[in-house]
């Protein structure tokens, strides 16, 4: 049996196995690659293979791009968009495009090549954050950016090409698509209800109490009732908040640990599988800026009210099919609330 | 260096590699599966192993679920959506959900086990197409369905799990995301030119030529201006045409050579590819019915002036990472100008 849901933000549809819901050893795992540590450009003396750092956590008045390093983050050596230039317009015909400009940089999260994020120490992981903020705060200065991605692969299948612990941070000179949705979502909620739509969510989430996996001080992580992918979590502040920049220390080291949390539980739950995560936060540099066309700015959102940022992390546990690219309508053989309690039951480091 | 491009009707970003783009030989492959042959549910002489065929291509006076047959059309064994029962709306406090009605059916397109759809004749392709038309046909006499999805899914690593030739129906309750965003950008496209944007991207690919792969007297195949992914191609009629249904006898064998001739050229080109293809055709069951919301049938929409139906093909040469999950902005390492010339260069079965 199965049900047809609807996310309340988004309005996408997925088909939710309610009965006969998979558990975690149906499904297939691809293996992760490890490739040999000898050939690894991210190890703590290959400096010279990256680019030069933009920044990094090292001991006081120890040399850039030499190893002492903690955490260090690179321009990527084959960026996707490029920072030099001036965004320019173009028309091919009906078409519209623009140069590619924009940045795309990594953050090496650790001088040890295979060690596992899940594993980090809770200093480790706040360092991590800690730059995650830093990358968005200096990149938001740059009026031509509109949106900073944040995100992680981990593992060849999710796309990963380069074993060493790394997140990926791009900015756009435009809001994507998926976000743009999310906040219009999360608008058309705020004035019909008068409500943040995240807030009623979690909400809703503490009231049925069966999706959470697990809380803490700061923030929650559950499992969303109509999830595009198996086993898929979202990570909330819990109170409202639309600026991810805005986060303190004790709620930096709360992130952190929450994160480690689930991931941990992924890990145990769910054989170490490949994943990607991803904030999604609020757009920069919109506001007041109404002569700009709404893929660059979301219109005249006012998110502070109305959007919540949150990560989202999505296990790769299947594979798209025609279905599913040809439609945005997602299948889902894990009812979310089982996911949920697999996630719940296993135990984590900071869970004991 | 790169290009950020705008899709023209759904409004996506993409980031085309312009230069340094990536050939054909650049992309690993993943294995395509073959299962054993003893152990296939589609073969002939296994008619006992799936649920009784609702349709079939087969001799006159042959019996039904015997051998004989040439095409064959059964209910998935393990549906997504059951066809049984009243659609019936829920509530789960901020959360809405149906029961999971539709339809979910295969159609098994030859009784020989390892034919290649490339490779079938020009009849046997051809009734493969009649038999998607007459099931679209069948299904929207049912007034609980929106939508028909009709899509193939070719190697393990694009979603297949049976090696056997085969493609999938599913009837929705409700038109998908995807689908409802083409039909709103082609009406909007629609209101500001008074022309139907398909019709204008056609009438721009003639006069560019550099993206046409091929054509017959009915249809032409070429690369999107801004892709999702490397090498896709679409498949459009070349007349305007928002009706699947209605295309006949001559155009059924346009459409079948011209999806083999493309089908083959990837074969050719990037190594026999898994891939996917689904149809885009027009809502169903939705004039007239204004009480019924925008996710059911696209409002208003008169899909007839402003929608043409198409295929659109994806072969699977890549990985999604973070970015395109959690932004729905694609990164396509080729250029769909270089890989409309790769498509080209090879020859096909109708090329020659």
């Amino acid at each position: 049996m199965t049900e047809l849901r609807r996310d309340l933000i988004m309005g996408q549809w997925v088909i939710v196995h309610t009965q006969d819901s998979w558990a975690p050893e149906r499904y297939e795992r691809e293996s992760r690659h490890r490739e040999r540590l000898s050939t690894c450009q991210f190890c703590p003396g290959k400096e010279f293979f990256t680019p030069p750092e933009i920044d990094a956590i090292r001991p006081e008045g120890s040399a850039a791009n030499a190893p002492g390093w903690r955490v260090r983050v690179v321009p990527n050596k084959f960026p996707a968009l490029r920072i030099e230039g001036n965004l320019d317009e173009r028309q091919e015909g009906v078409y519209t495009f623009f140069n590619g400009i924009g940045a795309h940089e990594v953050l090496i999260e650790t001088p040890v090549h295979d060690k596992n994020l899940a594993e980090f120490t809770d200093e480790e992981i706040a360092h991590v954050i800690s730059k995650y903020q830093s990358r968005f705060t200096d990149l938001r200065k740059d009026k031509r950016f509109k949106y900073i991605v944040l995100f992680r692969n981990y593992g060849e299948s999710a796309g990963a090409t380069v074993g060493h612990p790394h997140s990926q941070i791009i900015a756009l000179p435009m809001v994507p698509k998926y976000v743009l949705q999310e906040l219009q979502g999360a608008q058309k909620y705020y004035e019909e209800k008068g409500r943040c739509v995240y807030c009623d969510i979690l909400a809703q989430e503490y009231s049925d109490q069966e999706r959470i996996i697990t809380e803490n001080e700061h923030f929650i992580v559950f499992c969303p009732f109509a999830p595009r992918y198996p086993f898929e979590c979202w990570i909330f502040p819990k109170k409202h908040n639309a600026d991810f920049s805005a986060i303190d220390d004790k709620e930096r080291y709360a992130l952190g640990r929450i994160l480690k949390d689930v991931l941990s539980r992924m890990k145990a739950c769910l054989n170490d599988p490949p994943y990607n995560y991803y904030c999604h936060v609020s757009p920069i540099n919109s506001k007041g800026e109404d002569h700009e066309p709404p893929w660059c700015h979301g219109g005249k959102l006012d998110v502070s009210h109305c959007f919540h940022w949150h990560i989202e992390i999505i296990p790769k546990l299947t594979r798209t099919t025609g279905f599913e690219r040809g439609t945005g309508f997602y299948m889902v053989r894990t009812d979310p609330r089982m996911a949920a309690g697999y996630l719940r039951a296993v135990s984590s480091p900071n869970s004991s």
